[in-house]
């Protein structure tokens, strides 16, 4: 509201002679006219809500896509990949859950690198994948400076660069306007969303899967629907504690598929 | 030929008494009966041409597979990627070179790295392959340990990761005995077999090339045979010195697929 001159003659003056003891008192402040003043103390008396700010699709979404596109999807399938598995969330307009599972990959990280045997399981993924409008793909913050995770980062890049490659169609000549099928989710996007960041790394989403499924049951309009067969299926897996059951891929698989649909439409 | 204490035996027989002053001495090396004696100077006197290590495909070829279907090959593509660039030569198995051009790729390592814009440049050079029996990509001898070449290395993959999924034909029946189509090549046997390692590394191999183009209009069974444009086209090309015109990827597209040939013949 006040910044430069204006600020520092504030300070200045409460210095010199103590706390405001009228709100007229301000306007002897240098510089600080009864205009100023009263922008102020409205400020204060009657706060506007905060104007939401506008997200950037591009900010989550990669490649940048016509957002018109993003509407029209009936269905996403949200894919995130671990070391030695697959998982993906199927998931309605409706926010209904239509399917949801992980996929082994025994390939992954296991002995020499070959192309050709991790084309082999990232295939099998995809035969198995229901058809969609659009195939979300988890794009994690892992950078290429960080040494440590070389290992893990090739292996990531290598599994959705096949993805990528799979899942768009083929042949489409370049000049038609058809929007891209496969999207990138950025991790920590959808991190924020849940409020699971804690600094720069997200923390597991267990927590937060377990509270959408106990609430898809007791309240009349849970943010997703999970259908019985797959509350049974999961309704003990994503126990915080004891057993790591190993299901982290798949509670980010459904998360980034709630957060898609949510953040596009706070984005609108 | 001789092991064990037969050989032992010759050596304590000339400690003790000198060389052998005539071949039919050799007998009085205890255990050294005449039959042996027979044996190894036959061996020295008519010398067998050393049999040639069986090279096995597994060396070179990757993933292992049946022979036979290599064999039947009439036309590969082999294909080089560099850093902002895919090289390719098409070869038939009468060592004519059908084709054989690089394709910018604007997107490789530019910016933030997204898997979908390396889609985009990858598609483009598959849009433009000619169909082939076969398509070898190049496997880079870049480890996973060298942090130093680490975003080389990530970048190797994504376009590797990539040119597989691309090529290998969707939607094939696991059950089928059907080979893949695209394989790896160890670019050190490639560079094993022109001389061109250094060490672990390898040398510019556009010397080589130069004389496989000369050596095609002089030699009247040449190594390998250049179309009139090509020779044409690339005469001027791979120059040692002065100005690096960036050929390397050609270059070692078109030696990886004489390699390919000339290795699987003499495997055979």
């Amino acid at each position: 509201m006040l910044r430069g001159r204006k600020s520092l003659n504030i300070v200045e003056y409460r210095t010199k002679n103590g706390p405001f003891k009228t709100l007229e008192s301000v306007v002897n402040v240098p510089l600080l006219k009864h205009k100023s003043a009263v922008v102020v103390f409205n400020a204060i008396l009657n706060p506007v809500k905060k104007k939401k700010v506008k997200i950037q699709l591009a900010k989550f979404i990669r490649p940048e896509v016509d957002r018109s596109w993003l509407d029209d999807a009936n269905t996403i399938v949200s894919l995130v990949c671990g070391t030695n598995k697959v998982a993906w969330a199927h998931v309605d307009r409706g926010m209904a859950v239509l399917d949801w599972q992980q996929h082994d990959c025994p390939n992954f990280l296991k002995g020499t690198y070959m192309a050709s045997a991790y084309l082999n399981d990232v295939s099998a993924v995809v035969s198995l994948l229901p058809s969609a409008d659009f195939y979300i793909i988890e794009k994690p913050s892992i950078s290429v400076q960080n040494t440590a995770l070389f290992p893990i980062m090739a292996h990531m890049r290598t599994v959705e660069a096949m993805l990528f490659a799979l899942l768009e169609p083929r042949n489409i000549p370049v000049e038609t306007n058809i929007p891209p099928r496969v999207l990138n989710m950025m991790r920590t996007a959808v991190g924020r969303h849940f409020g699971l960041m804690v600094g720069e790394s997200r923390t597991s989403g267990a927590q937060t899967v377990r509270q959408l499924m106990t609430e898809s049951v007791t309240q009349k309009f849970p943010r997703i629907n999970f259908p019985p067969d797959l509350l049974m299926k999961y309704r003990n897996s994503f126990q915080m504690g004891s057993s790591r059951r190993g299901g982290e891929q798949l509670c980010d698989a459904l998360l980034q598929a709630v957060a898609f649909y949510e953040l596009l439409s706070e984005s609108s």
